[in-house]
């Protein structure tokens, strides 16, 4: 690892100590579409930076206001959601690394990237962007790509800060969510990366969260992310994401972008000049932007030219692990020598390998899978048929005859289809997840002819897949990056043995998934009605079957896993081992997954949750144990009337899996909880009074009126009915009511002081 | 109708003028456990306020401070979960005068009830006091309750007010409901039934609405229930709701119950002479108090003792109305003549007929159904076997084996299944909706047996029916009262033909329900998640398969419905007509139910909403035309950002129905909607500024160098890719960014007063 030390990053305060409030407030937001302001008297640099997160996007020119026109080419890795579904943390890093040396390469000082937002919905026009619909997978693997940028020099930008899981009326739009999903689910991921790799920046998202625009919201630009998880780095706004330029400095928005043409830093000074505003915040937060200029001015630069086969050969590596084997009865693939092969389907020639929107790269080159097939397979055993337009255009009947005849003709069939580009954008959400019907109408004509079909998919976000018992394989693509076509064919062809797995569920139907009818809300408001219920948990907590779910992916080969063991470590951490033995007769990757869940809880827990994850690479036959570590903290759950994460302690099952509806080793490990004291007070209830060991009896004895008026009662009630729990929820603090003279006000705030007193 | 005029109800503050501030004071709250205090020198009485509601509950002697004791003997018709099911407002409102009469007789002024809180869960305890999870059904239902009631001089009380659906955790457990669903959902009911009906007292609920004590809560005990309704009467605390007593009153809460010996009065009066509250306020809560009491002072009593076989007759012909025929598969029922019958089941002998808490009636008598089956039957062909215990005491093998056996030698056997009284009961909330797994063995081993089986089915809210598709015939009896007994006699052999309709949905799972995951919610809160879709408008919008739907209810004849029509009248109501004929060879009742819709919403609605029934009863091949109107208020949502109720216009849909899934003839009509005139801000979204009709062309061309960039992005952006959708929600308050120069703050906000002043 050649990771930079970040520790000292807050330390360049006194290199604004010499500006004037002028100068101080200029440093806050941008010179121009991309690049910071400097002030040249005091040696602070203007610096660029640019879009991300799977490529460098560096604008050409200067006249695009939209920031998004032409770009200089640059290597379009896969996209998050097939980096995500590596689960290599390792790969993740590499193309982290590779990231900055393209950026540094451009004089681009931070690259904007990674996005961590959770897949809440299906719909959500970005998800190609994100990584997963859980919050460790999402953390973990950008936390990777963060310090594998940043180790060249090359800052990142932890973006869409926060609850930014929609498209739709992204400007305006409050996510209202709950505490505990909020921390738990939505939160967690950006946790993981601050505190595990410390990126350059953070970046707000557009939206507000519960009512308070993302760019300022003190709770989360400064309690939550800096005094709790020790934040060093610069808050910059989303493009326009500044709403009032003065509350959102004094919230901890350090860097607003693009530039406002000063407007904004005039704002700033007034109001300090008012005395609304404290100079120290202006001092804070010009400091950070000039500790990233400065820093960035004294960071060796890479020596270009970029090596563009290099890092071509990177992207091919990427992609292929990025491709999820879905399905492969029979052992239809890999593709059998000798056996000839139809690629049917527009996407052959017109792959699909970004989304569209400000991650949008100029590729340096584009790989064809009909050539990559060809070299592998031989020419003269590869045919193509186009099968279907994208646009909608041409005759429809005609292209699939021609289709369908060629698959009839040969041995097998590999039938491209996906979403267009249109369908997956920033800038708005999908309405359904049905794939095209002529694509659909396509592959049942060539099923008809040809049993042994493979589907190859590409599409940035899941699709429904009416045809997954029909069809004997199913690689899902996403979207590859430039390399996609090459890795196509490594996958196809068994020069590349899959290992990717599922981050998000594949459901079988829109209406089943958990966000629907609570997605993309209106009139300014998105409730996120599922609570903590996003992706497998809901559909596991629902008993909802799936088509393919979170954590699936298959091998050419197989994994046998033994009795998996857990234990506590002296720092609280659960570790986690397992021997996973290759089964089958080539080597191969196997994602091994740890899943937990607290039966006994007191609050609602999903049944099983993710806390751990490996990739472990196996020679035929190969056996090695793997050693997972569940961080204790992972464990926690939000505390909402403390406000702090409690540890639950209890006997945690512990199912380590190849994916979370694949179990295959079940244990217990008994963790230690953290200690939780909670006051009685006038509204605590009497079970809860009941329970208290001072309180308790002294409230029973005191009690003895209303213990014969519920004897009468119970006497009265139908046999069974448990007048103890009726009465249970009872605040003490009312009990006059009940108690009559026998437990007075005065008599219940004693009672409750000496309760506290003693617990204490 | 005798329904005595209500209108000048808040008329009597004059009486309260001579009262000293102490007087006043205790008047607000009760002198004992159900009096509420009177002023002797002023000829204020004390008046008695006691339980309903589908039955008196006014109990013996004075020294149970849980108000729960023994009670005098009364007729227990039906629980709301039964009447509801009748969907017959006249048949309510002859239970309102029977309930009416009862308290007259023993000198209670207001009996408490109807509730119309919304079935949000299976699991709520006290689903049985409730009507339905449709708003229109509980309100119109209970409206008609009301009025009976109301029509002897005898008071009733609206309850729980408001978002009382669960009972964990009852006291202090914050409902948080989003506004559109409090409002179309959980408060329309109230809101029916206050201006329908005007209850002279409604009660506050125990839980919290959005953080805020009910009984405290002046957003709904003043601006929606007086300001917005019309509320002419008292609100009264349920018993021991009130936290803070200064603070309950100033939000509108005018009596306080029970007793709080005096102190919350004196905290009245030192918060009067402190100055915190306003001495009208205490006024005005007096005056309503005693109104309430010399207006009972004044009503004429009914005249003693009570005809206990009229009363009793009513409740069985309530409940033989209640008795929904859910399957009747080869026309097993009603029973042939001459066919020997065989009574199976531990609720033959222990009738379950209502649920247990403040509303359990002490009965004047109970029905056997193996008397009233056997008179109809014949003494000999009925025999009876008892097949399980409800305490799981006794040799459940043994009793089972001879159940099995009764069921082989008889031509039908009648399976009586239930829930255990200590399963439903005010004060907590079940857990699961499964019958005891004892009841669902010795079903399958009757089945098995003799195919010839009829199940009957006790309990107070929804349960599981794995064996649906099993059983020929099945009754879902609901808790009948006192009578039931007789009543499923009645509808056993024919002599009432059934026409209850279900108004819960039935769900095949309790994972398939909509509140599954946010129920009963923890750590003093309960997210309403699923907004809107509460009962079948979740299993509608989410496509979820039902064991039996909302609405319906199977009769011993078929009703045939012709083409529907509907209108809009001049008060702007929507008319719909549609003839039913009675298909069949005997006479019945049909409950006709209309459901809207609107396809274009601007807003997310249901796809199918109940906004009106009848019940028409027709000869066997008797026409009848049924005449429905759907009030246009009820085509109404609730607009957030106005804060109002609003109509939008457009072409509704209209589905004439005889349940929610078995649509009989549907057309459309188009509605003239409520103007609606949002002004543009600096937060309206480019897409709104385009589409408005003085701004859109104007901004149009000062963006033009906007628009340059568009098409300069668009170029490079995949085809297809929208990007006036991708651009459409940025805020024209933040335009500087991507217009430039070309439109500058300033004229941004001239262009607002511009479209504003255009506008209004």
């Amino acid at each position: 690892m050649t990771d930079i030390d970040i520790t000292n990053q807050g330390a360049a305060t006194a290199s604004v100590a010499d500006l004037t409030l002028e100068e101080k407030a200029s440093l806050t937001s941008g010179a121009s579409f991309w690049w910071t302001k400097g002030v040249e008297r005091a040696g602070i640099p203007s610096v660029m930076l640019t879009d991300g997160p799977h490529g460098l996007r560096k604008q050409r020119g200067s006249a695009d206001h939209l920031g998004i026109g032409d770009s200089v080419p640059a290597t379009c890795f896969p996209p998050a959601v097939g980096l995500g579904s590596s689960w290599d943390t390792a790969l993740a890093h590499r193309v982290g690394e590779a990231l900055g040396v393209e950026s540094s390469i451009e004089d681009v000082a931070v690259i904007l990237g990674p996005g961590v937002n959770i897949k809440r919905s299906p719909l959500c026009g970005r998800n190609f962007e994100y990584f997963s619909e859980d919050p460790i997978v999402s953390g973990v693997m950008a936390a990777a790509l963060v310090r594998g940028t940043q180790s060249t020099g090359v800052g990142t930008s932890l973006k869409h800060f926060a609850a930014n899981n929609q498209e739709h009326d992204r400007m305006r739009s409050s996510s209202d969510v709950d505490p505990r999903p909020l921390r738990e689910i939505y939160l967690r991921g950006f946790q993981r990366v601050v505190e595990d790799a410390q990126p350059y920046t953070v970046m707000c998202s557009y939206n507000r969260v519960n009512g308070v625009f993302a760019s300022e919201d003190p709770f989360l630009l400064t309690r939550v992310l800096r005094d709790e998880w020790g934040f060093e780095g610069l808050v910059v706004s989303d493009w326009g994401a500044v709403n009032d330029r003065v509350s959102a400095l004094a919230a901890g928005l350090d860097l607003e972008m693009p530039s406002s043409g000063g407007a904004t830093d005039a704002q700033i000074v007034d109001a300090v000049r008012a005395g609304s505003l404290d100079e120290s915040v202006v001092d804070a937060s010009a400091a950070r932007v000039a500790h990233l200029a400065t820093r960035w001015q004294g960071t060796p630069r890479v020596a270009g030219p970029l090596d563009v086969d290099a890092h071509h050969a990177l992207a091919r590596e990427v992609a292929g692990r990025s491709i999820v084997l879905l399905k492969n009865d029979g052992g239809l693939l890999p593709l059998r020598a000798e056996r000839s092969v139809a690629l049917i389907g527009a996407f052959v020639d017109q792959p699909r390998y970004q989304g569209a929107g400000s991650s949008m790269i100029n590729p340096t080159r584009i790989d064809s899978v009909a050539r990559e097939v060809a070299i592998k397979v031989g020419e003269d055993l590869v045919s193509q048929a186009q099968g279907f337009t994208l646009d909608g255009s041409g005759d429809a009947a005609a292209l699939r005859a021609e289709a369908v005849a060629l698959a009839a003709e040969n041995d097998v069939a590999v039938v491209f289809l996906g979403l267009p580009a249109a369908a997956e954008s920033e800038g708005y959400d999908r309405e359904h997840i049905d794939l095209p019907a002529v694509q659909l109408e396509l592959l049942d004509a060539v099923l008809e002819v040809n049993p042994d079909t493979v589907v190859v998919l590409s599409n940035g976000s899941v699709v429904a897949l009416p045809f997954a018992d029909d069809v004997s394989a199913i690689l899902e693509g996403w979207l590859l990056g430039q390399a996609g076509g090459g890795a196509i064919a490594d996958v196809l062809c068994g020069d590349v043995n899959p290992s990717a797995k599922l981050t998000e569920t594949i459901p079988v139907r829109l209406e089943d998934s958990p966000a629907f009818l609570n997605f993309p809300g209106e009139d300014g408001h998105v409730r996120y009605g599922e609570g903590l219920f996003v992706g497998y948990r809901w559909y596991d907590a629902r008993k909802i079957e799936v088509t393919f779910p979170f954590g699936h992916g298959l091998s050419y080969t197989t994994f046998g896993y033994g009795d998996a063991a857990a234990s506590v470590g002296a720092d609280g951490d659960v570790e986690v081992r397992v021997i996973v033995t290759n089964t089958g007769d080539r080597a191969g990757r196997e994602v091994v997954q740890v899943y937990t869940g607290l039966a006994s809880a007191d609050v609602q827990r999903p049944e099983r949750e993710l806390k751990a994850f490996a990739l472990v690479e196996l020679e035929a036959g190969e056996s090695r144990e793997v050693v997972l570590t569940v961080r204790r903290a992972d464990l926690a759950y939000w505390h909402v009337r403390t406000d702090r994460w409690v540890v639950e302690g209890g006997e945690y099952t512990v199912d380590v899996a190849a994916s979370s509806r694949d179990l295959r080793s079940s244990t217990t490990v008994e963790v230690v909880g953290d200690t939780l004291v909670l006051p009685l007070t006038r509204e605590s209830s009497l079970a809860e009074v009941f329970a208290h060991p001072v309180a308790g009896p002294i409230v029973q004895q005191a009690m003895a009126q209303m213990a014969s008026a519920m004897e009468g009662a119970a006497s009265i009630m139908p046999e069974g009915v448990d007048m103890a729990k009726m009465m249970g929820s009872f605040p003490i603090g009312r009990i006059g009511m009940i108690a009559g003279d026998s437990l007075g006000p005065e008599q219940v705030d004693q009672l409750l002081a000496m309760a506290n007193g003693a617990g204490a």
